[in-house]
């Protein structure tokens, strides 16, 4: 179906939000009053613009407060409407949406609302315009989708149909089954936005809080269904209003907007994409930094060595069981200081992988950076961050470790020969994501890689709200938890680390600390709270203790984790984590949270 | 009454909350557990550092899911209760919070509840510890606070009594009239915070939204004196859960809080400030710049003339009818740039008015900048603006005309020797806020300077929304728009302007224009709108089209303005208003954003 976007979903000025709509390859937009009142663009200019860009004006939005008024008033509506229907001329867009009245004027009469609605329609005609009639929630009288239909059914002018929103319709809580009754070819619009399940205002949830279907809570694949049956074949089309959207930039947003139109098609059968190709592991992390010798103390000390280096660039491998670091000291790093920039995942079929990524609108990366590397299929996370689709081990396909060459002597690299407490392989990796990015990045790992989403949660920190939201592959084989900081402008909240998983955390935390590792100290007060509410023994206690190592329980087992002190942006976390268990210490995070920011230099 | 906030409504390390609380006046601190987790210092320590900043410490909290379950639960639950009153003996704090439990395990069982809670108050007391029972407003058999205490009355335990908070009582419409019956010597703590008026889940209103008492829209002086009436004696204790206050400096939110609860106890008689003394007119608007020319340039074609130069500054002093502005190009303008510094306001008694902001923790500016000065009382106000209080024409008091040395030959500046169009006087002065700062202002304002604040409103800008809400003087004497942008970052939300009122605004605007002045263009497509909205005269609307006048209308009146381009962060509009209009033209402003966002170089 043909996807649109309205203008109000995107900031910046009209032209900004119509050359957004266009890259992101949306075929029409949807154009709110006040944008075009706040645009220096004539609407012949809009017309000829939005025509350059290959877009559609799908739709004018929104005429309020039109209906079942007194007859002088609604005279005065027709004056005002005349305006309207020869500016839409101008835009040449033959379809406007008039929303159910909220004016104390509004009288509780269907009849008469239906008979001015005709008249309307009467004179959108001759101006070649139809009439969308849609309920808004917090309509006086008319507040249902169903209620709304009714008038419009009763009017019976072939220039008055319904507009459906279906935030309209689902915060409201109405069984969207009824739509089937409706003639497909009197539904004269769709309006699609999600939103998180909030007990609020309705008003005020619709105004600030809705989203791009997919990351809030509503079932709107499920309603565009019904609508799909009713026969409706006009455009799918995206009206969110969002705090956040207005302040982000336009091109990305609309790039997060199209995808989620890409998934909802996908998910009931109205377009096909490539599969998902779930990966099945990390094959490594890659850290950039300027200086390798801070990172390079902290993995030795963690028990990884450097085992090889890559033939053409300078990037080390450091690997200790399945965990695999590489050390990029190339010119990104140069730019951006020590940070994580890439993750290797293991796929069953990588070139699968990228393709699936290509259809949902992921950068996609060339497959060779230099003449001699391997091609190796990757894409770019919304946050910048690298993925690598892996075949480690498979001859047939193209290896990224055929690009380094051993080192020997590396020293011991299988988690096998060696004590309780070595590292076995990558827990978990934690990004921050840009502030305004954070539930397209979920959607993106989500409907991209095919990751399954766990829920969000709120983290205080000292100095504001973390959210935190972790999207994890089957078995827990790849999890990656995405976190969104409180402060936009503070720096520190772009902190990224990598979590290395071991069977015995005491252990690991003293051989790292032998090795003359630092880790991160907690504050004694935590485990005298520790005492207070597990009846953990004197000698678990006294060992995390020492050694600063976090505890949490739930039904599905325990969860041990210690942190290292930050290098640049980047730390490590060595995990403990029984097999059930989900989590990713949540609870601790403000005692750990505080703890990083008092290693810090003072404000 | 004794003052003391909970750790929790203050940002940064515990350290820093108790040394903001202290600066601040506070007498005592309620330690909320996760700040103490946290800290690095021991029990002892913070004991310690308590009184060394003249802080008691009123509570620790909190405990939860203790009561009404089954008896291995309770058992586990005692145990755990011992480890926190150990601890409060170490702290040296008799006090501890008990919420309503939220557990699944809690049984409907009163009785139970009352009998668990009367072993926990024996165990309490074998520590010197009183129990304070509170009704969480989503508690899971307990939510409301008679219901809470009757079960404290029912268990009959001396150390056993009540915390009564005013978030939960009001958020559940509760009618606080019952508090009375309470015998107050049974109410151990009471806990003060206000919320905006929101419809919403009343966990996440409780946990994001709470404010400061007389900032949102709770009747909490009318529970306060309800509290009294029962003989409670204990503190008076802030406990705000706030985003944003989670984000800003701990100090300043500190003063804020205080603010509100010596506001709070004056507005029902529990204490006695120096009364507000409201001024009545604006004596003047104080710009700094580095370069007065561009500033000069726009006064000079506004209609203002430059009459007096002060006599050992470099400020001159612009004036038109009784609208006047102070262009100051001394060190801070090098420093800031060009913007709005002060304010003078006309009062009937400028020591009166600077007694009241000194009691209200305003800083109090050094009376004399200068030794020849004139001595003038003035303050700052939370955004850094000084006000400076004016006792224009009055013989015994010191005038700060008097620093002026007259320019003569200087030009017009009665009104009243003019045509139609020239300025008369300040319409109304618009302060951007720090971000986070702005329910500071507003309370600021009205309890200060004795100002009458008016509705919120958001508008929407290009690139987010703003807040605005203004605070006016009797009959409009006085008028400040204080705002607040969407993004912390953005430079640009630190707009302030001057809007200038004349009877006759499309003359004024020629003149302006005919003087070389540049106008900010309006988007013809507003005019459009303007058309079809109301039915003003073709000739009204070629001349507001033509000279990009805003015009907007309610039952009390017309309201029409237009600005100027901006120079540094300021720039002037230029008002007519109807005499009962009490607007700003907040329906017009996303198309006054938009345009001056058109204006700025390309981002």
């Amino acid at each position: 179906m043909r996807t649109s976007i309205a203008t109000v979903s995107l900031s910046g000025s009209l032209t900004e939000k119509l050359t957004a709509a266009s890259r992101a390859g949306f075929d029409g937009v949807e154009i709110f009053e006040n944008d075009l009142l706040a645009s220096p663009l004539t609407p012949e200019e809009i017309r000829a613009r939005c025509a350059d860009l290959g877009l559609t004006i799908d739709l004018y939005q929104p005429m309020r407060d039109i209906e079942a008024v007194p007859e002088d008033e609604f005279a005065r509506n027709l004056r005002r409407a005349r305006h309207k229907f020869e500016l839409m001329r101008r835009l040449g867009t033959d379809t406007v949406l008039v929303c159910s009245s909220v004016s104390p004027l509004a009288l509780d009469d269907d009849a008469l609302a239906a008979a001015q609605l005709s008249r309307l329609a009467d004179l959108a005609q001759d101006f070649g315009v139809r009439v969308a009639y849609e309920a808004l929630a917090w309509g006086r009288h008319v507040s249902t989708y169903d209620h709304a239909w009714s008038i419009v059914e009763a009017a019976g002018h072939p220039a008055l149909g319904t507009c459906l929103d279906s935030f309209h319709i689902l915060s409201r809580g109405s069984d969207p089954k009824g739509i089937e009754d409706i003639p497909g070819e009197k539904i004269f619009f769709l309006q699609l936005a999600d939103a998180p399940l909030l007990a609020m205002d309705v008003l005020q949830w619709s105004r600030h809080y809705r989203c791009f279907p997919g990351q809030g809570g509503f079932d709107i694949a499920g309603l565009l269904r019904h609508v799909v049956r009713a026969g409706y074949d006009g455009p799918l089309s995206l009206e969110v209003f969002n705090d956040v959207f207005r302040q982000a930039e336009a091109g990305p947003t609309a790039v997060d907007a199209r995808r989620s139109l890409l998934v909802l098609q996908e998910s009931i059968g109205l377009t096909t994409l490539p599969q998902p190709v779930v990966p099945t592991g990390v094959a490594f992390a890659e850290l950039v930094t300027p200086d390798a010798e801070p990172v390079a103390a902290v993995l030795g000390a963690l028990g990884l060595a450097r085992t090889a280096r890559h033939r053409s660039k300078p990037v080390d491998l450091w690997e200790r069981g399945e965990a695999r670091v590489l050390v990029n000291t190339g010119p990104a790093a140069r730019r951006d200081g020590t940070g994580l920039a890439a993750i290797g995942l293991e796929s069953p079929d990588p070139a699968g992988a990228a393709l699936r990524a290509e259809a949902l609108l992921a950068p996609v990366l060339p497959r060779r950076r230099a003449p001699e590397d391997a091609p190796l299929d990757a894409v770019a996370a919304p946050d910048g961050t690298e993925l690598f689709f892996c075949a480690t081990g498979r001859p047939e396909l193209p290896n990224w470790r055929a690009d380094f060459e051993p080192i020997k002597d590396a020293g011991t690299t299988s988690a096998g020969e060696d004590t309780a407490g070595g590292v076995a392989r990558i827990d978990h990796l934690a990004l921050t994501q840009p502030w305004h990015h954070f539930d397209e990045a979920a959607l993106f790992h989500r409907s991209v890689l095919g990751l399954h989403g766990q829920e969000s949660v709120d983290v205080a920190d000292p100095y504001g709200l973390f959210r935190s939201r972790a999207v994890t592959g089957p078995g827990g084989s790849v999890r990656i938890a995405l976190a969104v900081g409180p402060a936009p402008t503070e720096d520190e909240t772009r902190a990224q680390h990598i979590a290395l998983a071991t069977d015995d955390v005491v252990a690991a935390a003293r051989r790292f600390r032998a090795a003359g590792g630092q880790l991160l100290p907690m504050p004694a007060n935590y485990y005298d709270d520790l005492a207070a509410r597990y009846d953990l023994t004197e000698g678990e206690l006294a060992a995390y203790r020492e050694l600063g190592i976090l505890y949490d329980r739930d039904a599905h087992g325990e969860f041990r984790h210690c942190y290292t002190r930050t290098v640049g942006r980047v730390f490590f976390e060595l995990v403990q984590r029984d097999p059930g268990h989900q989590g990713y210490g949540a609870q601790n995070a403000p005692v750990r949270l505080a703890a990083q920011h008092a290693q810090r230099p003072r404000r």
